[in-house]
């Protein structure tokens, strides 16, 4: 269903209601661009620590508009055996409310709104009726704002500004204005004033005039009219003056609070849909959902905070439970069935064997998606296909219980170790942001930071490290990157070689964060010491903050899901060249899978790979 | 005429034409936003010196995007007695010409986007068929990197990031894209690739895959095979791979090479139709056009310069003969004639005694716009009424020649007055920008600069000051305001009432100033003191600068236009009590005016106002 601004209020009910009833949530958002910083690899560094990563997207996203939501809410139907679903499709503009009302700016990058035209992303329904919205700040302050208006008018106060410091009669009157005004002036009383200022010649009013009119009859008749500015759609603005008597006055009064309550609520807009999904609490589900999540809460609720952690924590305040199905896909036991986790891609793959396309059917009064005429990148549509992605994997798992279920619910335990892990895009060693507790720490001791001329290409350092086999680079600008060995024990080797290089410099990865730290660069963490292991063990306190999920026991073990990559990431601005997946291809095959652990009880607590290579992440 | 990427080659002959062959041009800009600072007031402060407010919308409004021109060309028929018009109205929009041309990011402002919306903007038009344009470094170096890549694959060599460093045959295929690379290698060769990736399976490739078939192709068939990406309009992308012989390949390549400088024409794009106006040396009027002929130059020429008298020199460079009707109808004659100087109002005022609407006629073939019919902020209709008022005004002047003239010619030595002075929006003393030699220099010693509680309103200024007469306040933040004293002897009486305040301080413009410079803050001018007299005379080097304009005599007097504002300003985010407007409706009234001197000659060098009380702006 499209809501906009024209629809929003009557959809409203039935958006709290499908929330309501719902299993679980799917969301989407569409966004004016991506990352305003000078290239996205820059953006994405594949050595980023997640305290980087989360400093970086906050700085170079959050200025970009999320300008359409997808809500796809899903309803298993026991009787009938199907999911019924509801989709929104959401149109969002900061619209202004008012003059006092904050003005947003958002940027717009041109190749993401050149892809979103491409897709037909109908803009005019964007910027013409998208529906406005306040953050919990912003509602405040507004409704605060008119709490004050109304008593300065209660005890007969005008804008202070509107106040002639002489306090003599209305202001003074300029010169040119006096004929025009004298008019105003000696006009018996009116029903409509519009007509006069037709009369006058003066269809539209500069603000002067009309603050001056204003001044004059409340002077001249401080009771017994009723004066109201009223804006036309084409934004021009009319003095509309009536006759009346004291319980009219009060009646008009009091309809104007109404009205003015009212707006107020039209003003904090779309934002009640995003209260709505927090409160009830239920699982949300999205692809590559990070910056997704990110938005949500900067556009809806507050400023990010500066700090990951807190940003865990308003996270998980607003969404108690997440689950990423890109996230998902890639680990086992799906990451050997699905190649490529696009989302397109992910869904194509899973309406074949040995995966089963969901059952479902779109609820009666909302007009249906087709999956075989893709509308991919309209946010309704692609929530509607993350729940249907979400929902083939989870009953996927249901074929490794005793006996085999058809159907897991997404209060299964099964669900449990794909819970508030968010996809970390392009991170070779990381593979998600972990929500609920401290973030994997894989060992970086293979890996070497090195500056050079800024005309050096990815080939000059294949070039220059040629010595000690297979190398991946990660480039962080146009004079330096990350080169990560095969082997740890060639470090030292290679830094031996470089001390007499001029043109260009090695520092370890542990030399290269200490500087770092000491420049109190991008990374305000405080100073943390690398584990001893090759992954840093995630503690057992992930899945203990009990956010009150319904259905599950707290304290249960959601130890960390094991990630065994087998293909090396292609990054950067410069390609990498594929060498660099041999050992990925070669060494690091899953020994120690998802899938020998079907049975829920043991699935917590796996044991880590320390061996030396770290795992890959195929990133695309 | 509409213009968007999909008819503009077509049209561009016809622009061409009506450029070339029109007495004048009009133009017009519609933008994505006006100000990203915190509000207004504070870009547009009413004590701004030229310096100030050119640094301030350089760095305020420059990242909005000029999406909409409007250019509208006036060819006079002598015989008819009228003008013959064509106008153009432009979608312009940055669509990235390729992966390494500049990804434009953009801010676009809630309020004018939710304004343009409301009088029926077409965003979609913009953002789906918007005409792209490269500035003249960016032009070059697109240039530069075709040129460099034919160079390349002239000499045989592949992108450097796709060479393997090992250099054995093709690069390594990681194990699980083995078997369709394989598949690949032995399909015998065939016309059209795209058949066996369905068959494969894969009918989108990820870019990884692409390079692989690339590197394989290339390996096993050196020769005698043509190997093609092709990017459908969804922006999938394929391999096209042909068979082909020595001489095929060849033409194929020089397609290819042809194929390749029309892209880069087209990618120039709007910018040609600039380039157009500005070789033409036409006469370019608009209204209310800093914004406008700032937005052009950075968008169509090269970043702005640092400093203003650069940006003149540019400025004259692109454009070197500009009008602005703003500015024109804020002046004598028609100061007394125009109230409302806003284009809309304007126009409106035009058409009644005792101007004239001018005779026009839309040309063959392109669309009319009938001003009863207001299309207000379609940039083709504002640049056409600019048009209109600009002449109906040119008229005007004829009637005061002997004998009176009905027609005046842009050429016309009456219009001189007028040339190369743009419009200062909200400043109070200093009523235009003077493009072709120093600004104006109003002296501001009875001006103060005070900082206080940011709890003061408008209101409690007034008090304070309430000793000293009329006062006129112009907000920079909040907590300092500019105070104009109607009397300058009041100078030192105020500022020796203050020594003893906590409160507030003040200090006069001229301490402030020279603390500003001492701060090396946005003003980088070198010091300069302020002439004795009330306006330092605009030297009559103005004019002679001999930009070459046909039918002039350079060197003509064009000494400064005088200003008598008779109705004060309001500005800033607090409005200001219309008491300041005291001294403008009674003591500044026109003694010196223009139509004292209705002969050419007469008009040059007129002696200026230099009584205390400086001229007001009405800043409507």
């Amino acid at each position: 269903m499209e809501v906009t601004r024209k629809n929003f209020k009557d959809c409203l009910s039935a958006v709290y209601s499908a929330i309501d009833e719902a299993d679980f949530l799917a969301i989407d958002g569409e966004f004016s661009g991506i990352s305003d910083g000078p290239n996205v690899s820059a953006l994405t560094n594949g050595m980023d620590t997640p305290e980087e990563r989360y400093a970086k997207l906050k700085k170079h996203s959050m200025d970009f508009l999320l300008f359409q939501f997808g809500l796809c809410t899903f309803k298993y139907d026991t009787e009938a055996s199907k999911y019924i679903i509801k989709c929104f499709n959401f149109y969002i503009f900061p619209k202004p409310f008012n003059r006092a009302s904050p003005d947003i700016k958002f940027i717009c990058q041109s190749s993401s709104i050149d892809f979103l035209a491409s897709q037909g992303f109908d803009f005019n329904k964007v910027f013409r009726h998208g529906i406005p919205y306040l953050n919990q700040e912003e509602e405040g302050r507004v409704r605060e704002q008119a709490e004050e208006r109304r008593n300065q008018q209660a005890n007969g106060a005008a804008t202070p500004s509107y106040i002639s410091p002489s306090s003599k009669g209305p202001a003074h009157v300029p010169e040119e204005h006096k004929d025009f005004i004298s008019r105003v002036m000696y006009v018996p009383l009116m029903i409509i004033f519009i007509d006069v200022l037709k009369g006058v010649g003066v269809s539209r009013l500069e603000t002067f005039q009309r603050k001056l009119i204003y001044q004059t009859l409340n002077w001249k008749y401080p009771k017994g009219l009723h004066v109201e500015t009223i804006e036309t759609e084409k934004k021009e603005r009319y003095i509309q003056i009536s006759k009346v008597d004291d319980d009219e006055r009060k009646r008009r009064e009091q309809q104007k609070l109404e009205k003015e309550q009212e707006e107020l609520n039209d003003a904090v807009g779309f934002s009640r849909v995003i209260h709505a999904i927090s409160k009830s609490g239920k699982l949300v589900v999205g692809h590559n959902m990070l910056l997704d999540v990110m938005h949500t809460i900067h556009q809806f609720y507050c400023p990010l905070p500066q700090d990951l952690q807190d940003f865990k924590e308003v996270s998980m305040c607003v969404f108690p439970r997440l689950l990423d199905t890109k996230l998902m896909s890639s680990t086992q036991p799906f990451k050997d069935l699905i190649p490529i986790t696009s989302l397109a891609e992910l869904e194509r793959r899973l309406k074949l064997a040995p995966f089963k396309s969901p059952k479902v059917e779109t609820a009666e009064g909302f007009p249906r998606y087709d999956t075989a005429q893709e509308q991919l990148h309209e946010a309704g549509y692609d929530a509607y296909i993350t729940g249907l992605c979400f929902i083939s994997m989870a009953n996927y798992l249901g074929s490794f219980l005793t006996p085999p279920k058809a159907h897991i619910s997404p209060r299964s335990k099964l669900m449990e170790p794909f819970f508030n892990k968010l996809f970390l895009m392009r991170i070779i060693d990381i593979p998600y942001l972990n929500m609920t507790g401290p973030d994997l720490r894989p060992k970086r001791d293979h890996v070497l930071y090195v500056t050079f001329p800024k005309e050096w290409k990815t080939s000059d350092l294949y070039q220059l490290f040629s010595a000690f086999g297979n190398i991946q680079v990660s480039w962080i600008d146009d004079t330096s990157a990350f080169v990560s060995l095969s082997q740890t024990d060639q470090v030292q080797i290679a830094m031996n070689t470089s001390r007499y290089a001029e043109s260009y410099r090695i520092q370890t990865y542990a030399e290269y964060m200490k500087g770092r730290r000491q420049n109190k660069d991008v990374n305000s963490q405080p100073d943390q010491s690398w584990g001893e292991e090759g992954w840093v063990k995630s503690p057992t306190t992930a899945g203990t903050t009990g956010y009150g999920y319904k259905g599950y026991r707290p304290g249960a073990p959601m130890g960390p899901v094991l990630y065994n990559y087998t293909l090396a990431a292609t990054l950067g601005k410069r390609s990498i060249s594929p060498n660099q997946a041999d050992q990925g291809a070669g060494e690091a095959q899953a020994t120690d899978g998802w899938n020998q652990s079907s049975h829920p009880d043991g699935m917590g607590n796996k044991k880590l790979k320390t061996d030396g290579v770290p795992p890959f992440l195929y990133s695309t």
